[in-house]
């Protein structure tokens, strides 16, 4: 066996294929957001990011960027240690309180990240519940379903939003054995919604718990950011939600909010809790801000919403396809892999504009799309230029499929 | 099924066997550090910090956190999206050079956290390889357990740092067929050192692969902190080396560092890589410069392991006893968790002096500690104090065991 070889075989595999994957090296510039500078070896060149997750520019919210400054002077860089050994801190403790009151449960659970939330969480509630059986939406992120693995706990998968399936999946099992539904409110890659009353009903009728993922929601729907459950008043009926610091609120981390006993049990027995040090004092100090800011500030909600609204009707005067969808996610269908980084290249090099193409593993072989989300700080000369940009890049179709031949 | 009935009755269990966990809420006060507020109720008290694993006090350095001012003011608060989607930034990129050029490897990954390192690092490559054998020493971090577990591959447990048995295990599999020897270099809770040049010499003999967690020892050992295997001119001879950034460098995150194919490799297929938000671009600055610091200073590291010395033959001289081993980790051992926490508690309360109970499932049952972390900056006063509360409390160790005859 010659590792070396296996692994170059491997990454050979994966460029024939043309889902090797280049990362972007980019530099924001903090206050100018979204444009950055793209680094290419000793080079760098203006770019305008559209395809950025800090979907409300709370990156670089001085507020947020101030609470940062303060916490750092006030307490240092790290945590020092696992939340039990010495790395609990104030500004942690505050955090969830206020992630608890956004969501308005009883408590709420810090993770390092969104993706160690749901593994951890749903691994452990899945695993430790006896009995439990898991019956997770089709579509669910990479980190629910590695939490639900890691569980060992049966598995049933519903077919994406399908409420009969869904249903058809509970009244198979026992009313008395436990059971957990999995799904998103936001599915970050169609942008589509799920119809979280109807499979509250569901869970009701079947007695079942629900876990809802709201990644991709909180800070940017309902009237305090709580997503999409707090926006159709149903936050009391989900038994946790998940959520990400990372992405609208514009800085690093990942939560649950739950009952105090839920919070508690994980606490007490999630291996991804447990085993890691705490985040910095201040990216808690920083996240707590943004979320504060946000609960009472709807401003930045209205302006993602017109901005992405504006974005789509520009691209359909362009006959510019893009799945239709109820949420701020833009997919602009490519289908091929190679085809999609062409395009990606193009737009990169001749228009100065950043929108990486996604590929398998994120989305199915033959879905590759060019995922557009606009937010309130790109200017009404950044979306002219995004649309000229497409609208130039569309017409030389023939051209985008030029490399393909030539492969 | 009664979900909120389970909860509360498995926490009453933990409560009724002594685990159950009570987080201390500090507020560290930045350039005062191992001095800290403990906040309880509205009051807080002021403590010094024994058991933090920020164990050269990198966490309040001036030259990490003002690369973190720096890279808040230039870039903002978070990467705003995976490493794949927006979120690879320049100081992402000058970190990992950083961290290659300290292990002496051809590129290095980083990773939210050490934890999530070892697990999809580890779950990647074993999971991976085909028909790869993990040989994991009995001793392993839990990271590294549920990254094994998560490949699915055969994993084969070799007595903690025993050659025999690991030769036995090794001679056992055909020579072709692909291997990993897992294991770390310092012990985190026993503080004892793996023989590592003979594990080499084994996985030499045997066609295997060596994966070596150094997150105890990176920082704090090595002409350049590059780790145990630094010092012992061995890095070359280690497959994987992996590490964090939130213990002796201050920050948070975790990396591994390796051949530039076996870590492309990584980052083209690890899931706990690819669906997570990148670490904030200040934490990586931060990271970046504690790293640097300590690659030309050793004046950190000679007052680290003088201090430790003190502290041992301090308590030598009172009689309390100590595990004995050839790192920076003092265990005291108790081996009872009512007694350790109720230990714990009169250090807090009648010393100022904040040493966390290690318990289960943190160590094994039956073997609960004080696990105490001497630091360059814990002065003279703090050695004194600490020293003069360990001795009164020794020597009223009668009244040590009163609660236990109360339970
Ligand atoms: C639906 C969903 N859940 C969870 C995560 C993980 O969150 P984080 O980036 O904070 O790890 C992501 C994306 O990263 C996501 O898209
Ligand atoms: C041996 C070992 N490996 C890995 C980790 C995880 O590192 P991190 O705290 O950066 O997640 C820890 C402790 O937290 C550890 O003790």
């Amino acid at each position: 066996m010659n590792y070396q070889d296996f692994f170059a075989a491997s990454l050979d595999q994966l460029r024939d294929d043309g889902n090797y994957r280049v990362f972007a090296e980019l530099e924001r510039q903090c206050g100018d957001f979204p444009h950055a500078q793209a680094h290419d070896g000793g080079d760098t060149t203006p770019v305008t990011i559209w395809c950025s997750n800090d979907y409300l520019g709370m990156g670089q919210h001085p507020a947020v960027l101030e609470a940062m400054h303060d916490a750092l002077d006030r307490c240092g860089a790290g945590a020092g240690g696992t939340r039990n050994i010495s790395g609990t801190t104030h500004d942690h403790v505050q955090l969830e309180a206020e992630l608890a009151d956004l969501h308005g449960k009883e408590d709420a659970l810090l993770f390092t990240s969104g993706y160690v939330s749901n593994w951890a969480a749903l691994g452990t509630l899945a695993g430790k519940i006896p009995g439990c059986v898991v019956l997770s939406d089709a579509l669910n992120h990479a980190s629910m379903i590695e939490g639900i693995r890691h569980s060992q706990a049966e598995r049933m998968i519903w077919k994406h939003n399908d409420l009969n399936d869904l249903e058809a999946k509970l009244a198979s099992l026992p009313l008395n054995q436990p059971k957990m539904i999995a799904f998103e409110s936001v599915y970050s890659m169609d942008g589509d919604i799920a119809p979280i009353k109807e499979i509250c009903d569901l869970a009701d009728k079947y007695n079942a718990m629900t876990y809802l993922d709201e990644v991709h929601a909180v800070g940017l729907y309902g009237p305090r950011g709580g997503g999409i459950a707090e926006r159709e008043g149903l936050m009391e009926r989900i038994t946790v939600i998940e959520g990400t610091l990372g992405k609208a609120f514009g800085v690093v981390g990942g939560y649950i909010a739950a009952s105090a006993d839920l919070c508690d049990f994980v606490r007490s027995f999630a291996s991804g809790f447990i085993f890691t040090t705490a985040l910095p004092p201040a990216v808690a100090a920083g996240a707590a801000v943004s979320i504060r800011h946000l609960k009472s500030s709807t401003a930045e909600r209205e302006q993602h919403q017109s901005r992405v609204s504006e974005v789509r009707a520009r691209l359909d005067s362009l006959g510019i396809p893009h799945t239709e969808n109820p949420s701020h996610i833009i997919p602009v269908m490519v289908g091929d892999p190679v085809k999609c980084k062409y395009i990606s290249d193009l737009l990169l090099q001749d228009h100065g504009i950043y929108i990486q193409p996604i590929n398998y593993p994120t989305v199915p072989k033959g879905t590759e799309r060019l995922r557009i989300t606009p937010s309130p700080v790109h200017s009404q000369g950044d979306v002219d230029r995004l649309i000229g940009a497409l609208g130039s890049l569309w017409s030389q179709c023939e051209l985008a499929r030029m490399p393909l031949a030539a492969q």
